[in-house]
């Protein structure tokens, strides 16, 4: 199967339909869990396949330097590597050499680290962070892009977007020798910049790409922000090519987001917050670590799909958080990756009846409703 | 269903048959998996039962520190609170309050100590131990004993085993109002000598227990050692009790243990082995933190029962396991139960085919054999 994306139905302008990828179908909006190092946090890919996820995200940061992409290559690709037959999408190293790495030195060739595993001195340029991707062998690729923090000067925000162009053109000749079926996406970069949002989108559109990502978001800056670079870039972005906003986030972005036409997302908060005992439901947030829930026999959620979330009861997880028993960290992780999907099927849903305003404001008012009280 | 213990085959010494528990029957020889705090360390209650274990193991020493055992009645009782419908066996708290506790204070009333979690000061008598057992409804329960540590004077072995003859006694009377169907195991102590351990088992048989531990062993000892023990008491306990060796061990353990009378065995290590990095194998223990693993594609045994051993390459579980990440650590603690788990069925259909003495030299040769050459 080729990369194809086709849209099934819009509301408004959100989008609901189907990535066609080498490993499958991708319904969107999408959600991906971020399997950082080829494994999902606390949770077996059966079950990440069972709570209804079509496509998980890898880091190529991660995965360059240990295991290896020659090594991963060798062994098969990654799809094999980690058991995950599905659509795997890859982003290119970028935002993690800046967020993880020391003494990186940014030039416009590319970039050059040092390893937090074993100090080594590493290169990263656009035709690397494509090779790699190659050998990992994603379905979606990215290309290498520069991410910088916020707040910043608009001439550090606007070297980075240039930077990032170029490095886009490079990318995309690069990949021209990639696998058939695969797909390159571009990243608009320009920080909390409306024009220069702009101009990273349209010159991007110019040098033409199977999707287009949004990146260097959900970085700290208020939602508010992030959601108005969303409209300043959605519109310039061709219709019919996916949206990607990466990073994003928490169940109420993502509604926002999806309401503004973005198609995807990935984010590490299902997981990383079932560890430290939190977990996402049609009520709003549960802390599991809280006291009032240790007595308590009821489960999470009832009619959740979940089993993780029907088959125990408060009191248990609660005990299991309290205890730092690693069951406590994968039944909620399990949870909050069931919830998302269940969230991302109702977007879908919704848009495709016609009603995702109905959905957006009914599924708000459940998390202002709040977790029912404590027994 | 209420406790009753029926043996299938007997060759040699080794016998085969089933325990009847109010949750469910027993295949014996048994190993327990040990959910300590309530949990298994890494590992799904629907893969504990898929590995093939009958029953776990829950601590009360654990479980009386945190939830308590008043919550886990209030909640339903232990089988309920972790959602394992099948059989349990509670220890006496006895072996923990001795190897985890400060400040312990022994006297023939029982045992005072202080929390490892909050520094409470707790007391555990003969009586309480029972009536926490009680609470948390397993279906087989331990005498409150002293263990003490090897080397030790012979005579404070033999008072920590007078007095653990006391215990019994009184525990013993403060079973009878237990529920019906639920069985109380009494204690061999007595060290490493075997007068002392021949004293304790007939005077745990005068007092009369529907099943018999050996208890005290596993501490350090060498093997010859703890064979030797159950060599001098086996003999003296009836033969229509289930045996019960408390704390082992290795699969090597189990075998020459099975080979000596031993029907019903217990330990962590499949699951602590599996967190750091070791599986249990026909072919012997497989390190996989070893760089020989780290490019190999084969999986760990291709004709496993056990998903987690065929379904991944041993490439993947070297890179889980140097990344540590928690996906290593729970698909080697699967492994490790089902190697268990297998090596316990094994013995069964030996014994019951008469065969026993066979599949114990075939089973050792393949240990010796050792692993397969690194690829």
């Amino acid at each position: 199967m080729t990369f194809a994306f086709r849209i099934a139905a819009t509301d408004g302008d959100a989008r609901t339909g189907e990535i066609a990828t080498p490993h499958g179908v991708v319904r969107t909006p999408a959600f991906m869990p971020v399997g950082t190092q080829g494994a999902m946090k606390g949770v077996h890919w059966r079950d990440v396949k069972a709570s209804g996820a079509d496509i998980v995200l890898g880091n190529t940061y991660h995965l360059m330097l240990r295991p290896g992409a020659e090594r991963i290559a060798a062994l098969g690709g990654l799809h094999k590597f980690i058991n995950w037959p599905h659509p795997i999408l890859t982003d290119s190293g970028g935002f993690q050499v800046m967020s993880l790495s020391e003494l990186r030195k940014i030039d416009h060739n590319g970039v050059t680290f040092r390893s937090h595993l074993d100090g080594a001195m590493v290169a990263l340029t656009p035709e690397r962070a494509i090779e790699i991707q190659n050998l990992l062998g994603s379905d979606i690729a990215m290309q290498l892009d520069e991410c910088i923090r916020l707040p910043q000067e608009r001439a550090e925000i606007e070297r980075a977007m240039r930077l990032s162009l170029a490095w886009a053109e490079r990318s995309k000749r690069a990949f021209e020798t990639a696998a058939p079926g695969r797909a390159l996406f571009g990243i608009v970069q320009g920080g909390d910049d409306r024009e220069l949002r702009a101009a990273s989108a349209r010159a991007l559109v110019d040098i033409g790409f199977a999707g287009y990502s949004i990146g260097g978001l959900a970085v700290g800056e208020p939602q508010h922000v992030m959601l108005a670079m969303i409209e300043a870039v959605t519109p310039l972005l061709p219709a019919d090519r996916p949206r990607y906003l990466m990073g994003v986030g928490t169940p109420d972005d993502i509604l926002e987001a999806v309401a503004r036409g973005v198609d995807m997302f990935d984010c590490v908060l299902p997981t990383r917050n079932g560890r430290h005992g939190l977990a996402f439901s049609r009520f709003g947030p549960i802390n599991l670590r809280n006291a009032r829930h240790a007595a308590d026999p009821r489960p999470l959620d009832p009619e959740s799909r979940c089993p993780a979330a029907r088959d125990y009861a408060r009191a248990y997880l609660h005990h299991l958080i309290k205890a730092n028993e690693m069951l406590g960290a994968m039944l909620l992780s399990e949870v909050n990756l069931f919830y998302y999907q269940d969230l991302m099927a109702g977007i879908r849903a919704a848009i495709a009846a016609g009603n995702f305003a109905a959905f957006r404001t009914t599924t708000k008012e459940g998390w202002a409703r709040g977790d029912m009280a404590a027994m």
